[in-house]
C-alpha cells in the first residue's frame, strides 16, 4: 500500500470509486493509479530539508536549479547550527508562514549575510519544461520544470519560481540583497503571484503542510506574533542527507517531464470525472496537483 | 480606532509604516485610510449568516442576487432549526471546509429538498461590475460585483460567482440538482476555479475565516473526519436578523462600486510598496483583497 498525499481533490461528495479500465473517464485518480515507478523520483538528500516540530516534520525540496547560492547559503547555516533555537513568528491567514532564529546576535559563521536576488534564470533550448496551454495573468508562459511550477519569458529566454501554494522562499528586508536564507517561509494561501521576481524562492514543502497551516495565526503587524513566547519551537532544521537513512520520510514525488505529468495536467483541465456537470477545459498554474506519495517502510 | 480585518499584506518583512500625504506611494494602506464613510456598507441582516462555534463567530454573506433559491432555502433550514446539532464534518487542506447535519434523518420541514443549480445570472446594462483589467485564465473576464468577485461572459451576457478564499458554496451529490442548502462549504485555500459553473455559490465569509482555516484536517476520504467524533460542533447557525441587534458582529465591507475600490485595485496592480523591486502591473482576480473592518462599539 502506497499512502497518496497531497493532492487536492476535485469532488465535494463523497463519489464512488472508480474503476481503472478503459470505459472509465480520464481522472487525476486513475492518472496516479496507472503510474509506474520511473514517474517518480526521490529528491536528493542534499536538496532536502526538514523542519522538525513537536507535532511533526515539514519536508521541503531545495531548488538548487533556479537558486543556487541561496540554496548553498541554507546548507550552510543548517550544518553550522544557525538554527539551533529557532522559531516560527509568523503565521499569516491566506499568505505566509515564516520562521526565523530570535536571537539577532547569533553568528551566521561561513554564512553569507547578503546574497543577490535569484530565481531567474536563463533558460537552454533544452531546459525541462512542460508548458501549460491556457495562458496566465502574470506571466507570458507558466508550467513546471524539475518539479517545480514556474514562469517563463520566451523572448528574455529567462525563467522563475512561481508563488504557488507549498513554495519556500528567503525573506528580505527592504534591499533587494538582505536576504540570506536565515529567515524563510512558506506560502500557505492563495498564490501571491505579486511577489514573483521581488522575493527569492528557493523549494517546496512536499510534506507536513499541515503542520504548518493549521498553527493558530499571529495577530500582530504582518500576521507576526506579538507575544514572544507564542512563537512555535522548532526542534532542529536538518538537511536529510545528514540523517540517518532510517530517519529518513521516504517521499516520492512524480516527476514532471513524463507523458505521465502531461496525462494529469489533461484530467485536471477537462474534469471528466463525473461528478462535474461542466468541462472546464482550462488549467491555472497554482491549480495542478503536484502529487507527493510515502513509499511502504 | 478601527480594526482593517481580512486583508491580505503585501510585505515579508517588517516595513516603516508610511505617512498619508502625496508625496507617499499608493500602497493599499493608504487607499484604506483615506476612504469615507460612504465607501463602507453593511451587509443586510437578512443576508448576513452568524455560524456560531466553541472557538468564535463565522459570519458570511449570503448573495441572493445571484442564488436567490438557495438563498431562500439555506435562511428558511435556518429558522427551522434545521442546523440544530450541524458539525463540521470535512476539513480538506487547500481547498474546503464543509458543515453538514450528521443526523440524516432531519426533517427539511418547509425548506426544499432539491433546487436547481444557481450562480449564473443574465446581466443587464446597467449591472454593477467593476472589472479588472488583465484578463483570467478561466473566464472572458472577471471583476467585482455586489461585493463579490465574479466572472462574466460578454456574449452570453451572463455573469456569475468565482471560487476565490472564503467563498461559500452548497454541497451537492453527483446530480445537479442534489444540493438545497443543508450542507455548506467554504474555500480555504488556493481558488479551486474548476469548480465555477458546477456547483452553487451563495455567499461569502467577510469575519472569522480562522477559526476554519486552523481547524485540525481531516484525514479519510476528501479530507472528512475519519471518526465522527472528532466533528466540530456548531453551537448555532442564526441570521443576524434573528440576533438582537446588541449582539450583532458590526463588520463593514468596502464597496466594489467606487473610486476608492479601483484606486485599491491600481495599488494592488502596481505595488507601489517601497518593500517591491520590479512593478508587476497585474494582478489576477482573487488576489485583490476585499477588505471588512469591525465599527468600535
Amino acid at each position: 500500500m502506497r499512502a497518496a498525499i497531497g493532492l487536492i481533490s476535485a469532488a465535494l461528495c463523497i463519489a464512488p470509486a472508480l474503476a481503472s479500465d478503459d470505459e472509465q473517464p480520464l481522472t487525476i485518480s486513475r492518472v496516479l493509479d496507472e503510474t509506474t515507478a520511473a514517474d517518480w523520483r526521490v529528491p536528493a538528500p542534499e536538496n532536502t530539508v526538514y523542519l522538525e516540530l513537536d507535532s511533526g516534520r515539514v519536508v521541503i525540496e531545495l531548488a538548487p536549479g533556479f537558486a543556487p547560492d541561496h540554496v548553498a547559503n541554507i546548507r550552510t547555516l543548517i550544518r553550522n547550527g544557525y538554527f539551533d533555537g529557532a522559531e516560527i513568528a509568523r503565521v499569516h491567514e491566506n499568505y505566509v508562514v515564516q520562521w526565523l532564529q530570535p536571537d539577532e546576535n547569533r553568528p551566521l559563521g561561513e554564512a553569507r549575510e547578503r546574497l543577490a536576488m535569484e530565481g531567474r534564470i536563463t533558460f537552454g533550448p533544452r531546459a525541462d519544461f512542460t508548458q501549460l496551454p491556457d495562458g496566465d495573468v502574470y506571466a507570458p508562459q507558466v508550467g513546471f520544470s524539475d518539479g517545480f511550477p514556474v514562469a517563463r519569458d520566451p523572448q528574455a529566454q529567462t525563467m522563475w519560481l512561481a508563488h504557488c501554494y507549498g513554495m519556500v522562499g528567503v525573506s528580505r528586508g527592504m534591499e533587494a540583497d538582505s536576504g540570506n536564507g536565515s529567515s524563510l517561509y512558506v506560502v500557505t494561501g492563495h498564490s501571491p503571484r505579486h511577489l514573483d521576481d521581488n522575493i527569492t524562492l528557493t523549494g517546496r514543502v512536499i510534506h507536513g503542510m499541515t503542520e504548518l497551516t493549521t498553527l493558530p495565526r499571529g495577530t500582530g503587524n504582518l500576521g507576526f506574533y506579538e507575544d514572544p513566547a507564542d512563537h512555535v519551537p522548532i526542534r532542529a532544521i536538518r538537511l536529510a542527507a545528514d540523517v540517518p537513512a532510517a530517519e529518513r520520510t521516504p517521499v516520492e514525488l512524480l516527476r514532471t517531464d513524463t507523458a505521465s505529468f502531461r496525462r494529469l495536467i489533461h484530467a485536471r483541465r477537462h474534469n471528466r470525472h463525473p461528478w462535474y456537470l461542466a468541462t472546464v477545459d482550462r488549467v491555472s498554474l497554482c491549480n495542478v496537483p503536484l502529487p507527493a506519495r510515502l513509499t511502504p517502510p
